[in-house]
């Protein structure tokens, strides 16, 4: 009898792993150290392994953490300050003013702190964050019991985090070398976008990112201003003038890629670049909307994100998933497309690929970390079930998630955090945001 | 000093009401019998009225009741039993047979109790429902302690239901004069869709509303086909069509309105016909989209409704506010359309304009009906507050709703049924499962 040291049942399991439907009834987890031991039939694991603590989630379905492959987690602190205005408005006349002046380690370090504890909370357990004052985040990541990529935020003008490209990238690699093997921080490098970044910029984060083997990540093709603008300055759409500097690769996560034409979609594919899809925040800020059926079809690896909860508003992949699945039906006027299990493995399985963790992330299988979530279906909005993953992309919101497991601990029980007051989080950004008001 | 029966106080109130913001900060609210006695800042209200009920939300926000304008409610027992299909295959092989084999009384009324349940936790104090058993489901409303606008469907063709067109309409007429001077249901006569329903069925319906003053509702121009289907039949689009029956008029609320042309969203707004706005079930079954931006411009009465749980999957009014706000910029390009008050506008005081209460009901107003919600800020996703507006559209969820009260009785308080058990509610829905599921 092998020794685990947490078993999680529950009626539904949901694998994500494997070719097969990935859904386990009467399932049962093994969790030794960080790692999951086992899974399958619970008699089965009941019989391989013991523990002291068998926990029973009775009716409810476990399954991997959800990945939100886009956000810029302090913007929170944000949230709802300028809303139903354009783009152009909102970023010039309210958000950048506002980052200019509250930026740096300690706003950083709160915000991110609520920012997780939201994303924990609506069972998200990994996020792939660009900003600045990446110390800042990572202190409050590990603080609440999360797990993140953080990016390192390009820029080839001066900001409140450096003066000049070669400080941002001088501050990037000692941010690298520090979270290098770190279990629960991986660094990434990110240029922010085509018309912020010039080809020199990003040829040295692709340097970076193949030196130290992390992701890339960058804005693309969020508005048809920024296509019309790069094809003036390079004579090139946005995908071809990344791909120029060789950062269209297997390392890249491209967030938004709203505004790709069939060649450029076609590009991601052959390259083995993955889409990070916000259809939330493009839809708020009117920028258009990725076609994700066609990226689909063309084979490109596509993924979700929240974008920063100033534009969207809030950090839910839940929700995200259940608006991708309806609009791109709407969108294609197909209602087979991105279907319900679609969904899901764009939020798990195909998000650890994106972030190359592949091997270890995304799903539930033996050897891969114990990043998991149980939601709870004993609820009016939730009842009857007839289809579990229609259920979850269709039916279940961020309330639903009872329990979180990051690394092998519990992080979330109940609905609520473990390892840190949510009153005290709340509280904080309370204070912080009436500092921010006047 | 006046004797209210309950006065709820809470920082933030929505009044919906006159032509300011208004928001009054640190408000209050009286309730004298079923009725709101007075609403203001909780110091000018505390000092007309007394009451041995006074109950303080603190930071909440109190706003009208959410009212929901089109759905089934009984379809929530086949929620998720058929998606990601094509309307046609979704209705004619899953839907139509599953009603043929259970709908009756018991079903209806089971199920309809789930509806209620999950619609009052989610903030929604009164619908719209266009269904059959009307006093199957008048049982379950009242049970809970909902308010509802029961439309008795009308079809040119037997159902379970009736056997004719003449059988309809003397069932119809049944159950309008057994609610006539009901306070809590009001009847409506709902013929189903111009494609399942003849001209003389609309007048005769349209006769029925004029006789007893009371709402009209259909489906209209959904999908493409129905369109087509329309002008072939009557050389008529959809909306020309019910006007030339007289349908088009102050006392209908017509569902969905995808196809509608220029001219027919003109003669709307001359005939005072409101629309229901059913954006997520539009979405998911690929039908398109109303241009509710146009609408609106033209003066056109918009709602919300959020269809039957069969297409949707949920009875979740915040859900679609917010869903309208993002989906409408996205496809007008214009991010300041729909803007969050809009979106509250469209599910209060415009859906009690459209059902013709008007005068009793969407606003928090002295002499109104006192049908009201509590929605709590105190979580890290409501976190931090600018705008109220804002955060009711794009933040909040149906779990944030803490307290409902429907014509002045308290039905949901933390987040729980007052008057019913929870619990029975979901394991009576299971049991319905297990045998559908068979």
């Amino acid at each position: 009898m092998k020794k685990a040291d947490i078993i999680i049942k529950a009626e539904n399991i949901l694998t994500m792993s494997g070719n097969d439907d990935g859904h386990i009834v009467n399932g049962a987890v093994a969790i030794v150290g960080n790692k999951i031991g086992g899974v399958g039939k619970a008699e089965a694991i009941l019989s391989e392994y013991s523990s002291d603590a068998v926990i029973d989630h009775g009716k409810s379905i476990i399954m991997p953490g959800l990945i939100n492959t886009h956000t810029h987690a302090a913007m929170v602190y944000f949230r709802g300050m300028a809303d139903d205005l354009p783009l152009k408005t909102w970023l010039e006349e309210h958000i950048w003013p506002a980052e200019g002046k509250w930026l740096g380690n300690d706003f950083v370090r709160d915000a991110t702190e609520l920012a997780c504890l939201e994303m924990l909370q609506a069972g998200v357990t990994t996020f792939l964050d660009m900003y600045f004052f990446g110390d800042a985040s990572a202190e409050s990541v590990k603080k609440i019991g999360m797990r993140a990529v953080l990016g390192v935020g390009i820029l080839d003008f001066p900001s409140v985090a450096a003066q000049n490209t070669d400080e941002y990238f001088e501050k990037a690699e000692v941010f690298i070398k520090r979270y290098e093997d770190d279990n629960i921080i991986t660094p990434c490098i990110a240029p922010h976008a085509p018309y912020t970044c010039g080809p020199d910029t990003y040829r040295r984060a692709v340097d970076i990112s193949e030196k130290y083997g992390i992701p890339i990540h960058t804005h693309l093709s969020e508005t048809e201003w920024e296509v019309n603008e790069i094809i003036s300055r390079y004579k090139m759409r946005p995908a071809e003038y990344i791909d120029s500097a060789g950062a269209l690769n297997r390392r890249m996560i491209a967030a938004h890629c709203v505004w790709l034409d069939d060649k450029e979609i076609d590009l991601f594919a052959e390259r083995g670049a993955s889409v990070s899809h916000c259809p939330e925040s493009n839809m708020k800020l009117a920028s258009g909307s990725a076609r994700v059926a066609k990226m689909i079809e063309r084979g490109v690896n596509v993924t979700l994100g929240t974008d920063g909860a100033a534009s969207n508003n809030d950090l839910d992949v839940l929700g995200e998933m259940q608006t991708a699945s309806k609009l791109h039906k709407l969108l294609s006027g197909d209602p087979t497309v991105i279907d319900a299990r679609r969904s899901v493995m764009m939020a798990t399985a195909h998000a650890a690929d994106a972030l190359g963790m592949q091997d270890s992330l995304g799903r539930i299988k033996a050897g891969f970390r114990a990043d998991l979530i149980v939601v709870d279906i004993n609820k009016p909005h939730m009842t009857p079930m007839y289809d579990v993953y229609s259920h979850l992309v269709y039916s279940a919101k961020a309330s639903d998630i009872q329990y979180v497991m990051v690394d092998g601990i519990p992080v979330i029980d109940n609905g609520q955090p473990v390892l840190v007051s949510g009153e005290e989080v709340i509280a904080r950004a309370n204070e912080w945001a009436e500092r921010i008001r006047e």
